[in-house]
């Protein structure tokens, strides 16, 4: 068992959170070397151990009081008595996701400055509800996959591939080589998403929580939409907007 | 102008943030108290003291440097250089609101048990943006309505009314009175939201972000349903899970 102290530079970060921890015990693709739980959650944390599937599990549950768990995490991490240390996913590759897409309706989700880590989160888990192919960032503006970020995205960092690019323009030109359309979601745009008849293939992209999208990613988008929100209140916050275009996007796509 | 410090039992709260700011000095039925501003947020604030229609408004801004301003606020408090100390609205009343609601199609969201006053202000959003009657919850279990409350709203708790009352199981029966058929939104429930067709007067009633819905709450629900999900991710953020349904409910009923 590995017990050094977890330093900056350390590929490994602490998940924490049923769920979180739940999913990346049972992901194939993740090398855990920790799982810590208080005495009342001793027995969900053996059961997870034995049901995991993880690459790497450690050999057992370290038992710690409430305060040595809560030192180790940031302050109001809410843990639900669970925390495990894993090492991040190995990066994703575009040209893979897009392999293994096939033909049919796909979306994937593109992030432009969304600097939050709730949000981030909260992104990643409804794409992982309504079927997305992919959540795309960049390397630059982006939140680092914090423990609060997998913990707000509950398993589904696990779930959803989630790819940090160099050159979001660049990618958007992939993504349109790819059989792609991008739909930019505006406040300002004239046309209202759901009334629009849009093609199979959708990149939509969202911008950050103060400034939206930035002019060139804007600008690389095939279609701007905004959502059906009264004038005095345009916008929504940025992860509720995403569920909503991701939850229309669904409704136009039946099952992929 | 009133230079005492701000007490625990003081009605009073700051509010910061642009948009919470600046929908607090424009709400004729707000008193504001005193305005904060930096240096370089001097002139944006002069303009919305200007353009105030509160109650209640200071005589002028008075400028901090940012440490004395980070001072008085919450840490992490992303304040934009604007804090405002504002009573608290008068207390909103469900007779009242109905009365006003006329006889369309109308949709009031009740929320039972959401603590993190990020969904709830982001709640209070999406209800503003869809056009929602107003946003109920409980006098207990619910959070404060706090500064942090307050900015996740952006400006929808001056917009959307916001109630609190004492018996939920008890306001179920009154809005049923007034003609709404409460709908829960429940990750097991076998209905889909979307499919079914509903009656135009809705009230949408979301649990808690562990547990849910309590058993009572959810006996005093109309219709069960659940939203689109995929099986391997059953359930969003509830303020996603909010707003998706909104969006929803609003499409079916056009402008009311």
């Amino acid at each position: 068992m590995n017990r050094k102290p977890l330093r900056d530079n350390d590929p490994a970060r602490w998940l924490y959170g049923r769920h979180a921890v739940e999913a990346a015990l049972a992901n194939p693709a993740r090398r855990c070397r920790r799982l810590l739980a208080l005495r009342e959650t001793e027995a969900e944390a053996k059961a997870l151990l034995a049901a995991a599937r993880a690459a790497q599990t450690p050999n057992s549950v370290e038992l710690l009081d409430r305060r040595a768990l809560e030192k180790l995490l940031p302050p109001d991490a809410v843990h639900q008595g669970l925390a495990l240390m894993a090492e991040k996913l190995p990066g994703q590759d575009l040209d893979a996701i897009l392999k293994d897409a096939g033909d049919g309706s796909r979306t994937i989700v593109v992030l432009d400055q969304v600097t939050d880590p709730h949000n981030v989160g909260a992104i990643l888990r409804s794409a992982a509800a309504f079927g997305a192919l992919a959540v795309m960032t960049t390397e630059h503006g982006a939140p680092p996959v914090t423990g609060a970020l997998a913990k707000a995205a509950s398993g589904a960092l696990e779930a959803v591939p989630f790819l940090h690019v160099a050159n979001l323009a660049r990618a958007l030109e992939q993504l349109k080589r790819a059989g792609f359309w991008t739909l930019g979601l505006d406040e300002d745009a004239k046309e209202i998403l759901g009334t629009l008849d849009l093609p199979p293939r959708i990149a939509l992209v969202l911008g950050g929580e103060g400034a939206g999208m930035r002019r060139l990613t804007r600008e690389h988008c095939d279609f701007l939409v905004r959502l059906p929100t009264r004038p005095a209140m345009p916008s929504l916050n940025v992860s509720n907007a995403a569920a909503v275009a991701l939850y229309a996007l669904a409704d136009r796509t039946p099952e992929s």
